[in-house]
């Protein structure tokens, strides 16, 4: 028995980890009476699994169907599995799935790996570090306090101010200015800021992301220039890539360094012709729970809303003025990037200033010291 | 948190852990290279369920899917679901399950409840109680030695033997006797009897159930009487039944008795015609692992493997010569019960002899004390 295989639970606050049940089911899901659920977990996850479930009965939940992963029965495919076993799988579930969702049952996917860094460690040590991570996912979550509902509510209305502000102003372009860093994004034409809650398909306004601290839209592709460096670490397929210094020209990376993991990134850009150019501009403030936690968690979903980032990559089609409308040919040419990968990095410190460019040469603080201006 | 969260596996051998696995893929399953399987086990079996998926790669598997169950969860269904919730299945699961069979999908299902008996309980108590537990599985499922797959294969070997002499002998009945019984127990024309390793539809010969130490055929429904005494309780869906005393003439029970859950046994007998006649009768000696163990485990594929037993209600059409080629109608003349229920419960003891009986009148010795003859 490997020491991973310790039930982490005992060490981490019973209140606060139901609490994020609730918010995941009142907020990030806005679960209807009625609606089945379908939650992804990893087994590790049992605790909160089924505080979630218990909030989504209460919540009227027709049928909760939980699916439970174990990163070692994966290892144990690619330790022992035959060459033949690579290319199975399990169809026939991903066709059910389908099948549920097109049914309108909600989905919910709890993300995270086992804390395989410390099997080996000493029980004791494990207890703290995870008693120390789960209260940093609590804070990041905003259900470090009580009425935890009510506090998403105010922050998703905060979130909305936000872009509200920056969809009525339309910049052309966004400047950034700090160490290391003097860069023009170009915003695409038609561009829509989102960000907190937004409505799902079927209409029902809900949080797609626990936690989420950005406002993010779509830059142009043909409209990038200057120089960035990268404020934290990225973790990329199991390689760290740090400080990434790059420069743009007319949209596209021309230059490319890095401290540590540098061919994997050059590997990265050479990926399509859009992996060199970005699909997304995103803004957070210096200040949001998961900066001030300090913690760099090497998962994307907490890691990326520590500070205002870019993507490199695939755009989203949402982030347009009716976006679902538009072909893929319409996005391309209001400035929409297209690739296989989409890649976020941050970029932001307490010391970035951005301003939103107008047309007309207007400079508009957006952000400065790494705050909402 | 409550104590049967605790991770339960520090107390468990890992040793015999993988062999039961290995027993289960090797003997249970007798997996073929490239067969997918998919596994069904309740989240408190991780630590077994990851050996399991080990050896099944080892063995060639193609991909193993896992679906791990929760008692908490199912509880929150019934305490907090909503009346509407109760009418809901994940129907889009069964169908996609049903595919990946008929495309010889193997199927491993674990059984067990989370030990919540325990829970409240120290947790050294609780550790004590769950290697206890453990071991005594482990000896059921005759892992508790090297060589355990050889020991399988002995195993079969021993009760493919018996089952060979049983059906040469043809028996017209069986008459049990002992401290309150006085049984006799005719068997369907053209009855056969199964036991150990057996060959599924796929044609692959494995094990069904581990552990096994029954050997069983059909009665007939309409040639059972006498007296017979439980020698083990009967758990039924939470209610005990003990001391269990019934009166059979033509195949049925005429007058029914328990020191406990009388009720609830009248009840059972009345569920549908077939309720009160037989649908299985099987041999154990007393001596075998489970018995040896003292344990009532709560569970049936446990339980009705420590003593030779009955069953009331449906027979198995396998056990019959040419069984898959019965009409229901021509079982049913041959003596085949029919019911909606199957419920297994002990009638051997140390003490119980059996004899073969003929239709000549000749009297075939075939158990003296509870072994076999």
């Amino acid at each position: 028995m490997t020491a991973h295989q310790r039930n982490l639970s005992a060490s981490i606050d019973p209140v606060k980890l139901d609490r994020l049940a609730e918010v995941a089911v009142r907020v990030g899901l806005q679960l209807q009476p009625g609606q089945d659920l379908l939650l992804t977990a990893p087994a590790v996850a049992l605790p909160l699994v089924r505080r979630i479930a218990e909030h989504a009965y209460k919540a009227g939940a027709g049928l909760v169907s939980t699916f439970l992963s174990d990163e070692e029965i994966t290892l144990a495919r690619f330790r022992y599995g035959h060459d033949n076993s690579f290319d199975r799988a399990a169809g026939w579930l991903y066709e059910g799935m389908a099948k549920a969702f097109a049914a309108n049952t909600a989905r919910l996917a709890i993300v995270g790996d086992n804390p395989m860094l410390l099997s080996g460690e000493d029980p004791d040590a494990e207890d703290v570090a995870v008693a120390k991570l789960a209260d940093a996912i609590f804070a990041a979550s905003r259900v470090d306090q009580d009425g935890a509902v009510a506090a998403w509510d105010k922050h998703n209305a905060v979130l909305r101010e936000r872009t509200q502000w920056l969809n009525e102003q339309r910049f052309h372009a966004l400047h950034y200015s700090g160490p290391g860093t003097d860069l023009t994004i170009g915003l695409a034409d038609g561009h829509e800021w989102e960000g907190g809650a937004s409505t799902a398909k079927n209409g029902i306004t809900c949080n797609a992301n626990i936690p989420t601290e950005e406002v993010f839209t779509t830059p142009h592709c043909r409209r990038v220039s200057g120089h960035v460096v990268s404020s934290k670490p990225l973790s990329y397929q199991g390689t760290l890539i740090a400080n990434i210094a790059v420069k743009f020209e007319e949209g596209r990376i021309v230059d490319a360094k890095a401290s540590r993991g540098e061919e994997v990134l050059k590997k990265v850009l050479d990926t399509d012709e859009g992996a060199a150019r970005l699909g997304e501009v995103a803004l957070v403030p210096h200040s949001s729970p998961i900066s001030k936690s300090g913690l760099l968690f090497f998962n994307t979903l907490f890691d990326e809303n520590a500070a205002s980032h870019i993507a490199l990559g695939q755009c989203y089609s949402k982030c347009f003025v009716d976006g679902g409308n538009l072909t893929p040919q319409q996005i391309a040419a209001q400035g929409g990037n297209q690739s296989l990968i989409h890649i976020d990095w941050m970029i932001g410190s307490a010391e970035t200033d951005i301003d939103g460019l107008h047309t007309d040469g207007r400079r508009v603080p957006v952000f400065r010291k790494g705050e909402w201006a």
